[in-house]
């Protein structure tokens, strides 16, 4: 054993090596010469990061998901210009933010190279996603590449077993199905370590950035994913979520983001934390930069027939009849949208709250039908607390073991939740899983009650789906995310939920709201946390929450609110 | 507190005052004078129980549910006299085998008056099941009648608390749905305390006779549906399966019975034990006489959207579609299905062996595919052994509780498996989910690799599903079910089963084959139960197991089984 001394080098070196071994792998020739500092240049999206590109790189990374399987699936666009073009991007976006854990670029230049092949050979496609880059965050598992999960003692080995012989040959099933559809995978992105944050941050990239505004965190612990895609470096990838990691980075980086219902998707073969924990599932789910994007990678992955394959997944391929009755109701102006401004915790910040004015505003205006999502007092904070008993099961064990790993400090971002505590038994267990079905139970009871509220022609119809905050902030400043209610509700809850982002903070709309009189220590704590200054230019997101399995109708929205904001330039 | 003499004293009075109240609630013009010595009169189904009923009692209660509606749904058939006909042989059946806990005739003729009422009233029936008699495990909470589960302790009290206000007036989520499809509620059945068992045997109605053969168990823990329904005196019922609970009292008395996948149809308001233990859930599900039976109790529950009231269904309705397939597929000749004949640990009986070849036989000889299903050696054991321990990881707390209220002793058959253990560990339930997991996974690939051997036309397209014994004898003699590996590693791998009648127990036929080499003490002393004088006329079935989810697959095969066990007079 090592004497702490030693250990304490050990894993500075190892850090460190792996930290240049990612620069190391993008080319010189794409290699930043300087970055600026967040005073000299705050947002690095946009025509910041355009600089950088040719005109035809610039013109398929703005392409949407859609977009560019129009092209590729076509033959207008070659995989392999389509690839290597998110390859530069994304190296531009690594060395601006720290979004970056791997890079294949060789392995994705030879995938495209074959299915440019196989467009040649076939005059057809291999699937949905022929061609498509596909960015995932550094839990999914793929051949040739490692996995550390930001963990430095998960370096050289496989989830932090050596020698295994999995290491850099398993594949998740998710993978194996994104190939199988025509997807060019090329980069694994950055998260926190033990991936219970909402920044990223850990010993290897340190810390990553929201390209909007890098006085603020990307959100976790998907972050990476979040960061690049708002850079243009990614149409679009997959994520993971338990109390937000999905949602939280698609909404601090102006995206779109589906958290499914859990069995939707594929989990199957996925690095975790806490695997077995199986109280509140962790889900997959995709980020992109357009609701298109997000909807065509879910519909793709269903079209795989994920449930033949894990175990853990529901048989329900994509309802393209709950999707057309969805358009239908808005196009007859029978959508009826709770809204839940403030969960009785901590209320929005200004931004946020603009946001959640926008929204109903558009909805209202458009005919649809809008009311005050009211569920039973302090039901939303019984969730939150049964949620988060789930996550301390083991009392923290399973992240201390891969710490220990290599002996690597904690972020302080992640220490306060994880003092060391007794495991829960058995019959806790059981009662707390008791306790989150009757809340469920209980939530489900208010939603139906809603048919009285909802404002729909029809009588009797429940509300379709409620828009929240995904947070307090836009996006939270680093070391002070100090609430995450308004999104693990959702996965105490298990409804599918679906972010949109709604509009940007402007410092001279959104003042600080001096008349607010907050409800708690915590929740004045997070009011003071907001400054227009220093907020100013960071997006500004809503989620949008179903009835579980309801996916299709929550993208069904996300189109037509896209392309409502898109109509009135809400989102600048 | 009571002295444990006195404690004693307590529960024998209660347990046998509530003994004597079910007898009690019979109508004394339906009481027998006699009940008949097993030796006198083995079988009391058929012949023996009609003697007491009229001509249109038998006309009704030898009606399956399908053949009921279509009386009651078209106003052939009043629900009152539907009802009346099946209190009595319900009653009948009671008092010959022990199968019942509550009734609550009053209540029954009430709510079959009112649907009378909304016929006369609407001209058309009130729901799929408007006057169709369901008969209910006792878990199941309806109002104004008791729920007991066995336990003396719950006497008096809700789940074993006094004075809770729920008492008498909770409904199960399941009720409300049967009530709204205007089913006709008149009964609640036996069940073994701790419903872990494959027997019906508590300190209230002592022990559940297999009506066919009064030598047997009727099985566990939905032993009073199956006795009951055996009987004629329901048509079909709802019990629960948390290791074989539905499918072994089908089997046993000769009877359909689906195990649906966990979360397709709501167990929301249901009594249970070890409540809130979510590594492998207990399931509800249909038993019945007849495979249209259990078909329209599934469809019509699916028809209420469960998902709507109860948070853990998976909206999933009943879909046409898959129904359509497989009835397809069986016309073309192209079914396949694996047959499981001995699971490597115990080998079924000679009785049980004949039923798979007879099963084996008529599927070929129509024209379908059969194979051997042999899925990786030990895999079934692991799945057994992980499933076995999610039982225990309360260490028997939960149970003991509800002994402990009234001081009751436990029945042989439970003792030996509740001795007191700690609890589990949220680290050790994690591993244990995480190796169920894994199971679970290399089993859908085990199903997937089939595609080779399946011989159906189109190539790799793996078997539909596989047929497997029940149990290892026809049905277990009392205080000798020693294994319930064939029913319970369905449960580990959550996949949905139906049972299908295939024969009986020929003394002449069914002989003790004397050159078996068992496999291991326990199957040697499983294969010494076999006794064919003994045995004789019990029934034999079999379950046929598909894919999560597929339970409208299951359900076309068995209908179609039961037409063609019909022709070939197979199911005398």
């Amino acid at each position: 054993m090592c004497s702490n001394g030693d250990t304490l080098t050990s894993w500075q070196t190892l850090a460190t090596a792996k930290r240049e071994a990612i620069l190391g792998s993008i080319p010189e020739e794409w290699r930043l010469a300087k970055i600026p500092t967040v005073e000299e240049q705050r947002n690095v999206t946009g025509a910041y990061i355009r600089q950088f590109l040719s005109a035809k790189e610039v013109e398929i990374t703005e392409t949407d998901a859609m977009g560019i399987v129009e092209k590729t699936t076509s033959g207008a666009w070659r995989a392999v210009e389509v690839i290597q073009a998110f390859c530069h991007r994304a190296s531009l976006s690594h060395q601006l933010v720290n979004c970056l854990h791997e890079t294949f670029f060789d392995a994705a230049l030879a995938d495209a190279k074959e299915l440019d092949a196989y467009f040649a050979d076939h005059g057809e496609p291999k699937g949905p996603l022929h061609g498509l880059p596909v960015s995932l965050k550094d839990q999914f598992h793929i051949k040739g590449v490692e996995t550390t999960m930001g963990y430095v003692g998960w370096i050289g080995t496989f989830q932090g077993q050596k020698g295994d012989s999995r290491s850099m040959t398993f594949e998740s099933e998710m993978v194996r199905e994104l190939r199988q559809l025509g997807a060019v995978l090329y980069c694994k992105t950055a998260v926190p370590h033990t991936l219970m944050c909402g920044e990223t941050v850990n010993n290897i990239i340190e810390y990553t950035w929201n390209p909007h505004n890098r006085n603020l965190s990307c959100g976790g612990s998907s972050g990476g994913e979040g960061a690049l895609i708002a850079l243009g470096g990614s149409p679009g990838g997959f994520g993971t979520d338990i109390g937000g990691s999905i949602r939280i980075p698609a909404a601090f980086n102006g995206l779109f983001g589906l958290r499914p219902t859990s069995g939707r998707l594929p989990y199957g073969g996925v690095a975790n934390s806490m695997d077995g924990q199986n109280s509140v599932l962790s889900v997959v789910g995709p980020l992109a930069s357009s609701a298109g994007g997000v909807k065509l990678l879910t519909k793709s992955i269903l079209s795989a027939e994920p449930w033949l394959h894990d175990p853990l997944v529901t048989e329900i391929p994509w309802r393209r009849d709950l999707e057309a009755q969805t358009k239908d109701l808005i196009a007859s102006s029978q959508l009826s949208v709770g809204f839940l401004d403030h969960d009785g915790a901590v209320a929005p910040h200004p931004p946020v709250k603009r946001a959640l004015g926008l929204l109903r505003d558009l909805i209202v205006q458009s005919g649809n039908k809008v009311f005050e999502w009211q569920p039973p007092p302090h039901l939303l904070q019984r969730v939150n607390e049964l949620t988060y008993k789930t996550w301390l099961y083991d009392g923290g064990a399973d992240v201390r073991k891969d710490f220990a790993l290599s002996g690597e400090p904690w972020a302080v971002q992640i220490l306060d939740i994880w003092q060391e505590r007794p495991q829960a038994d058995a019959l806790s267990i059981a009662e707390n899983n008791r306790a989150l079905r009757q809340c469920r139970k209980e939530y489900l009871d208010y939603w139906n009650s809603t048919a009285a509220s909802s404002g729909t022609a029809e009588r009797h119809r429940p509300a379709d789906v409620f828009v929240a905050p995904c947070a307090p902030f836009a996006a939270a400043r680093p070391g002070r995310y100090d609430y995450i209610g308004y999104t693990s509700v959702v996965n105490g809850l298990d409804l599918p939920s679906v972010v949109v982002p709604i509009t940007k903070v402007d410092r001279t709309d959104d003042v600080v709201d001096t008349s607010y009189q907050p409800v708690s220590e915590l929740d004045k704590k997070i009011q003071s946390d907001y400054d227009p200054e220093i907020y100013d230019g960071a997006p500004v997101s809503l989620q949008i929450i179903g009835r579980r399995h309801q996916e299709e109708k929550l993208l069904a929205i996300a189109e037509w609110l896209e392309g409502e904001l898109k109509k009135g330039s809400l989102a600048t």
